[in-house]
């Protein structure tokens, strides 16, 4: 079974077999084969890195810290003895291509500005390591499917750092939209933006921020649509807007979208560097399940109807870790946030930003 | 001065010229040089008219009741009766002719359902009254014009029922946008709708509902991002998504729209008859306004960046009813809703229906 197919199951069972499938993976573990935990390299020790994920690592149950890889050697060092890492398990940015003589690493997370993540997970590949990917998969579609296809030829798997999909609250909501309790649902709405004040952050590159603000922020519009709506959408209108300073020179600041998915279902979709949101709304025949802030790192609100829910909230990266872990153990397990799905979401930002461009709705 | 003028001058007023217009009319009235009220004739005895319109008229300074027009003479007596208005007040639907004759009678407030407001608002003008019509100004622009010239030619002045321009919550929130407290807006979002799960009611059939669900409900959504911007919209682009079941052969039921806005701001409405929403949200580049409720009867809720706002509730029945009987009293007074403010939002939705059908964006 090629990784395209898997992902594409991986899909269809979440989606439509509903988030029970990917909840169950969240709440109870399957014993794997190998009780061995898969030994993890942290490629990037920025703020995500320091303060969601090595920290997140002692709450897996399959997965473990075996190396760190850094372009800042002292910070490496630091870390390494935070984390216990011996110097030996410390690689550097140029020297990465060692670690295919380390057996210790089977994963290499890759945890850098998006511009640079196709070029770090195709090195990883190369070395022989399985990769999981940080949102956005990458800056266009081209360098997503040079990742998918370097982690096919290596003969390993790729994952996207989607923590949403193990995340307790979007789970629920899930669940919820597929159970019938909203009635025939029609509409989803979802804004996420941030406001990016700087020309100086990475962020206003496009080498190395990517696409820009639908990329960084608004893919968690684009992913909620989707797993709420249970599809992937057929065809998307879209429009762009920038202010005319030097931060928007290379990356996209507002953006508008229209997803439309099979069965009527309609995303309605905004992102910016521009505002500050956080939420999703679906809208149904028969209730309402609003989301805001929908998909923080924690304090999330859902409402039912008005009504606040009362969601046990679980550790979104962990779980996120461990899925990969145990997916690397048992290779016939499909993988929830899989590259192709990485793909997919750009393919929908390029589409949308097409449809900008020629004022019409583009298919997919 | 034409009325067509007036409008435009009133428009502006109240939006560049910011809330402060209004709400100075809105707590302060200017002293009519003609201290006595306004009779209004109110045609229509339906839900609206008895439980928001009839009782609030005693809170009216400049407004009083002069007559009912109505086509059930039952509920007429009785209504006339609760009021103290004399049987010689109760006019029918079919005599309603003889209104001309009846001095008392200067303003005919027309609450009927949406299609057959140009028919009574044409007769009221004939007649000679003023005429405050109800939103939906009418099923279409063209009787939107005709209602406009039939109120030309008889000299009388034209009011469409957009109670948010008198309402304090909306008020403080235009005052707000243009403060500059929310920074540079970019963004303004709004969701009006409600279920309609019947085809027995007029609200399904065109001769009496009007266009459907943007006309009843997705008006608000319209209206808000107008006021809020502070301008007209130079196009729009459109979705049109309905169900094939009997209560949707005639009318509209799911609409999302794009209204394009000088100067940058885009708003993104959505309106059905298939989900229940009433709110608005401003994104701006210092800060968030959202309003949810935001056009409610009672209730409103407004945050600011997420925190509750204290705002006094005012009689936005009372309000409207006495702007127009102290623009009445002086004709030079502009009015805040005109009949081509009116026509304006119905001259929207017919764009938004045809770029959907069309997909392409349609100027105005």
């Amino acid at each position: 079974m090629t990784e395209s197919v898997v992902a594409h199951i991986t899909r269809r069972n979440l989606l439509v077999g509903a988030g029970a499938v990917a909840l169950g993976a969240a709440t109870s573990r399957v014993q794997s084969q190998d009780p061995k935990p898969v030994g993890w390299a942290i490629l990037g020790l920025g703020n995500y890195a320091t303060r969601n994920i090595l920290p997140n690592l002692k709450h897996c149950k399959h997965t473990k810290l075996a190396a760190v890889i850094s372009g800042t050697p002292d910070k490496a060092k630091r870390i390494a003895g935070e984390y216990g890492l011996p110097e030996s398990k410390i690689y550097s940015y140029d020297d990465m291509a060692r670690i295919k003589d380390d057996p210790d690493i089977e994963v290499v997370y890759v945890i850098t500005p998006p511009g640079t993540h196709a070029g770090f997970s195709i090195r990883a590949a190369e070395a022989g390591k399985h990769v999981c990917c940080e949102k956005p998969m990458a800056s266009d579609s081209a360098e997503c499917r040079a990742m998918i296809e370097a982690c096919r030829k290596a003969g390993t798997r790729l994952q996207i750092g989607y923590r949403c999909h193990f995340e307790a609250h979007n789970l629920e909501a899930v669940r919820l939209c597929r159970s019938g309790a909203l009635g025939q649902i029609r509409t989803i709405r979802s804004e996420h933006g941030f406001t990016m004040n700087t020309d100086q952050s990475w962020h206003s590159k496009r080498a190395l921020g990517g696409i820009g603000a639908i990329s960084e922020i608004g893919i968690y519009a684009i992913q909620a649509m989707c797993y709420l709506a249970g599809a992937d959408p057929v065809s998307v209108w879209g429009t762009r807007d920038k202010l005319d300073v030097p931060r928007f020179k290379e990356v996209e600041d507002v953006n508008h979208f229209n997803l439309f998915f099979p069965g009527g279902i309609q995303g309605i979709g905004s992102t910016a560097y521009s505002w500050n949101a956080n939420n999703f709304r679906v809208l149904g025949s028969r209730g309402t399940l609003d989301a805001e802030p929908g998909t923080p790192y924690s304090g999330h609100r859902y409402r039912l109807n008005g009504q606040e829910m009362t969601i046990a909230p679980n550790n979104q990266w962990a779980e996120q870790m461990d899925h990969f872990s145990e997916c690397i153990r048992d290779p016939s397990k499909p993988l929830i946030a899989s590259g192709e799905m990485g793909l997919r979401d750009i393919l929908i930002m390029e589409a949308i930003l097409k449809s900008a461009d020629e004022k019409r709705v583009v298919n997919l």
